[in-house]
């Protein structure tokens, strides 16, 4: 038995690619990104009332995941990237079915160039993720209020403080000027979280690591508990570790 | 583009059929059904961790209406069924791609007969749900405190008194005593939400109503808020208005 879908949308994202992306939506509030609806699902009725819904449901494809063999465990970051867990008690994107879901804030509708648009925040997307299915947040139904979070009962620690050498500090006032708003803010929300992955810890003092953010590479370098962003630099501008 | 997916579980469920399912999980909480993983998905340690979860979510097919024609606005019986929305503005089971979600409560892990099988309260799926996936409910990231719930902010009243004649009340003691636990409550909760369509509401006073409930058929009468349950009939043997 086999069930096929046609994508109804897809993701345009600040975040390029799967590396530093977080691992939940809603961590990043600055995280930016929209979701055009494809023909023949571009219709504008077919979102009538969505406007009075603050957070929305995506149904989406890992599809830079999917053709990968599943396997029964898996290692969330999370738990320090030591212990397996079943991969259905995890979020993992590598899943039989590849399948992910997120609720998102819903910022407004748009039609641009004849394309309908929904304004999204607070995404854990990568760029050109195939939507699936958007479906209101019902808070009656969808907000569990006493229900027991597993090995993830809260949010991860940010506790790492970001800051920018003079002249990342310089390019990234450069490019909010030049239209990415709040960009600051997002960076510092994203490394806060430390993006690297958990079996770089300890031994990763002082080493330079690098994501492709918006249309640029953003590198930054971790002592500690301390992330000093060090450029953003154009893409193919300078060697970024990865 | 188009993208396939294979069941990994089946949901045999106390609702053996679409008319009187809740609209929503959650709302029943005495609505039992279990999933059955499939081969190759089978495996204990696919769900290893999923234990310390209260409630998991269910990505699956509403295969009961997968092969209708999908429409840009339907009309939620929420508002009277004479409104139109968007589709993706309602969860409903029309849908461009038929994929449901639902949140529900997670009784236990069993092996019975060689099969894993996860117990479930709280559901609103019918008999034979195909799930293409199973995930746990993350409190810190589901869980949106302040979300605004558009034309369902609340859950939908239950204000009917139900009651029973004294032949259906043996019925249900019987069936109970035979193993259907908390069958009376089940059925009180169920009919309480007043599960006929909504375009029934102004001229049904004292009609009668059945639909199927585990094997056998339920019947009810409505005049005005009060709803009678007049039998529990074994399927077949007597006639039931749909």
């Amino acid at each position: 038995m086999e069930f096929s879908f046609q994508p109804i949308g897809v993701i345009h994202s600040c975040f390029k690619e799967k590396f530093g992306i977080p691992r939940q939506p809603g961590l990043l509030t600055e995280a930016r990104a929209s979701i055009e609806l494809l023909p023949p699902y571009d219709r504008e009725e077919a979102l009538r009332g969505l406007e009075d819904f603050s957070h929305i449901w995506l149904v989406f494809v890992f599809h830079q995941t999917q053709r990968e063999q599943w396997r029964p465990t898996v290692r969330p970051p999370r738990l320090g990237g030591n212990k397996r867990l079943g991969v259905f008690a995890t979020r993992s994107t590598h899943r039989p079915n590849p399948i992910g879901l997120s609720v998102v804030e819903l910022e407004g509708i748009d039609k641009q160039d004849g394309k309908l648009i929904l304004r999204l925040k607070g995404i854990d997307l990568v760029d050109g993720t195939p939507v699936l299915d958007i479906k209101p947040y019902l808070p009656y139904s969808d907000h569990i209020a006493n229900a027991k979070g597993g090995f993830a009962p809260e949010p991860p620690a940010s506790a790492q403080s970001v800051e920018f050498t003079p002249e990342a500090d310089a390019a990234c006032r450069r490019k909010e000027q030049a239209g990415v708003p709040n960009l600051r803010n997002l960076i510092v929300q994203l490394l806060s979280y430390d993006p690297r992955p958990a079996y770089y810890d300890e031994n990763s003092a002082r080493r330079e690591f690098g994501m492709k953010l918006y249309d640029f590479d953003l590198k930054w370098t971790v002592d500690g508990r301390r992330v000093m962003v060090v450029a953003l630099e154009e893409v193919g501008e300078g060697g970024v570790e990865r």
